[in-house]
């Protein structure tokens, strides 16, 4: 099966960490496998997440402080491909089928405004959801929805404690542990 | 033409403010006509947000420090809809197209954890993007992007000073003022 893992670069500690929880939640929660933050150790985020993870269930994987050229490399030697999400890139509809029938590894990269020239040219596709100013947990959000084709509206967390049970308007927590 | 607009609740200044400017962006880039801050001044973020209209175009009302409740009965009394985005809700694909079929002027809630019951009780969906922890960000952007029937993509931001591009690996930023 292939993996989609979400490397967040230009993660600022402290400063980035509520962002960096976003898209962190939103990787996890929109089906991919894990979030590598680049460079910066950031342990409070880390352990938000591993406490979701705990309480939610799933399986999902959270590092930070990996050099961000360094994974994009070793991911790249390992066959894996890497998407690069930016206001620049070509439109998600036009290179999703491309994408998506690549059928391996996926890295996603997200980042910030100052995101080095040299990823743009280390991407194999540099995708843009929307050519306007965005936010990039938005944009991870959409892109994970229609890579994964709405698959995380049934996705099973098992082991976890608790599930949140959908009602109309009302907030409902079982025990599942 | 039915409005939809975004309201967020549970703003804190400064705290909060690089996320709800994620929340703005998000609003403006996948089709929402405005976004409405509730309850707190935040002439920081309105100012950002502003500066990107008149730079990337488009028409997008910006105003912070309206009371939550009386903006969503305001809204109620005028005959709009009102959608609450919650990780407790009804699961999106089951009831987006209910929605959408109520083809009315529609208030979009997103807001944090500390929502006050009452909204639930307002709203006429409370609504899913999936059930678990998730970014209010992402499940608006996952929304909207539902909602509007990925019509972000082509949209026009008309009267803008420049215009991105999009291209295979580079940035390119057109003059059209």
């Amino acid at each position: 099966m292939a993996r989609l893992v979400v490397l967040r670069i230009g993660h600022r500690f402290f400063r980035d960490s509520r962002v960096t929880t976003h898209v962190c939640l939103t990787a996890r929660a929109l089906g991919a496998d894990g979030v590598i933050i680049a460079d910066r150790e950031d342990k409070t985020v880390e352990a938000t997440i591993r406490e979701v993870g705990k309480r939610f269930g799933g399986k999902f994987s959270i590092e930070s402080g990996r050099p961000w050229r360094k994974t994009i490399r070793d991911w790249k030697d390992q066959s894996g491909k890497v998407v690069h999400l930016t206001a620049y890139g070509l439109k998600l509809p036009d290179v999703i089928k491309e994408i998506r029938d690549s059928n391996g590894d996926l890295l996603v990269i997200v980042g910030s405004e100052k995101m080095p020239g040299e990823v743009f040219k280390l991407a194999d596709w540099n995708v843009s959801v929307t050519n306007q100013p965005m936010s990039e947990v938005a944009a991870l959000a959409v892109y994970l929805d229609w890579h994964l084709q709405h698959s995380a509206f049934d996705k099973a967390f098992p082991n976890g404690q608790v599930r949140i049970v959908p009602t109309q308007d009302g907030k409902q927590v079982e025990d599942v542990s």
